[in-house]
C-alpha cells in the first residue's frame, strides 16, 4: 500500500508552503512515534488548523489518502519534502555573529538537517578571526569567495538593525539571491533577490490584539 | 489637517494584524525622517505588498487618507498602535534562558517599547540564581506567584524542543494565556490558552521552494 505523492501543481501557494513545515513538524512526531497513518482532522487539530485546509493544502500534492482512512505519514512526509527541495541539503551563511547568531547557529544544526551553515561573518573587526561553535568567523570581505567555493544559496542576517543593509549588500554583491533577516528593518534589495523577514513582533502582536479583545482591562 | 482614524470594525483578520507590524517599522522610519504624508504604493513597496493589500487593510481602520495625498504618517500610526492595544505596556515573561532566551531578551528590551520582559526562568539548576542582563534566573515554581505580582500577561517559550511542553505546562498552570513558543514543537494547551509559533523554517522552506522553482539544479 505505497503510493507516491505527486506534486499536482508547481504553483503552490506560499500560505501553503509555510503551513508545510508544521505538517511536516507533526508528521515527523507521528513517525517517530510509528504511527503509519494519519487522517486530516487529527492532523489539523495538532497543526492548530482546520480540516478543510489540510486537504486543501495536501490536495496540492495530488492524489492522497484514502476515504475514510488518511494519509500515509512515511509516503506524505517525503512528498512534501521532495516538493519543497528539502530533500537534498542546503548551503547557507550566516552574517552577525550576536546572540541572535548564536541561538540560530545552535538551532540550525540541532533541528535543521535540510540546512548547513558553512560559514560565519561579521562586520565588527574585534570579532573577526574569533571562534564560535568551531567556526571562525571572517571577514565580510571574503563572502564572495566563500559563496563560490562552498555553493552558499542562503544568507542569514542576524546583524543589528543599523548594520543590516550594508550586510545585505554584502550578500546581494556575493550573488546570494535568497536571504533570511531577523533584523527589524525593511531591506532595499534587487528584484532578483528575494527576502524572507522573521518578525517575533507580528506574533507578539497578533496576542495582544486578542488579549485586548477578550476584555483585557 | 488631523484626522482621526477610528477603527470600522473589532474584526479584523488575523492576517491583517500580522501585516501591521511591518507597516508600524515603516511608518516609524518616514516619521524618523519627517515625512508627514505617505500614499500607499510607496508604503505598500517597503512593506513587499500590494497597494490594494495596504489599502485593504488600512480600511479597517475606517476613514484615511486625502484621495491623490495620501495617508498622515503620525496620526496611522497612532491608530494602528492603539487598535493593536500596544499603546500600554504588556508585561511579559521568559522561559529558557539559554542563547535564544538571551537573544529575545536583548531585541525586547532594544526594539520594543510596548513589551517588557520582567522576570526570565529556567528548568536547568544551575542556571538558578544565575544573573543574566540584571535579571536573576529564578525557579519556575516561582512563575504563579511573579504572574500575579507583576501582572504578566505573555509568557515567551525559548526552552530546548524537549522542555517546551513542561515549561508551557508552568505557564498555564499559572493562569497565562497568550504563549509565544519559540522551541520547534507544537504545545497542548487548553483552549483558552492562544498559542503562536514562531518558526524560522517556514521561511526558510519559503526560500528553498522558490529557489527550486527558479530552476536550481
Amino acid at each position: 500500500m505505497s503510493e507516491t505523492y505527486e506534486p499536482k501543481s508547481k504553483h503552490i501557494p506560499q500560505a501553503t508552503i509555510k503551513r508545510l513545515s508544521t505538517y511536516l513538524q507533526v508528521l515527523k512526531n507521528l513517525d517517530r512515534d510509528k504511527v503509519e497513518v494519519v487522517s486530516s482532522n487529527p492532523l489539523a487539530e495538532a497543526c492548530g488548523v482546520q480540516g478543510s485546509q489540510v486537504r486543501k493544502d495536501l490536495a496540492y500534492f495530488g492524489e492522497f489518502g484514502i476515504r475514510g482512512v488518511g494519509y500515509q505519514v512515511k509516503s506524505l512526509m517525503q512528498s512534501i519534502t521532495s516538493s519543497l527541495g528539502i530533500d537534498h541539503e542546503w548551503p547557507m551563511l550566516l552574517i552577525g555573529v550576536g546572540n541572535l547568531g548564536r541561538a540560530m547557529i545552535n538551532h540550525v544544526s540541532r533541528h535543521a538537517s535540510a540546512f548547513s551553515i558553512k560559514a560565519i561573518f561579521d562586520c565588527d573587526p574585534f570579532k573577526i578571526g574569533d571562534s564560535v561553535y568551531g567556526y571562525e568567523v571572517l571577514s565580510p570581505s571574503e563572502i564572495p569567495q566563500c559563496v563560490e567555493k562552498m555553493h552558499i544559496d542562503i544568507g542569514i542576517i542576524t546583524s543589528r538593525p543599523e548594520r543590516a543593509q550594508t550586510a545585505c549588500d554584502h550578500l546581494v554583491h556575493a550573488g546570494i539571491t535568497a536571504i533570511l533577516n531577523f533584523a527589524p528593518v525593511r531591506l532595499k534589495v534587487p528584484d532578483s533577490v528575494r527576502v524572507e523577514y522573521v518578525d517575533f513582533f507580528r506574533n507578539l502582536y497578533s496576542l495582544v490584539f486578542n488579549l485586548s479583545q477578550g476584555g483585557k482591562s
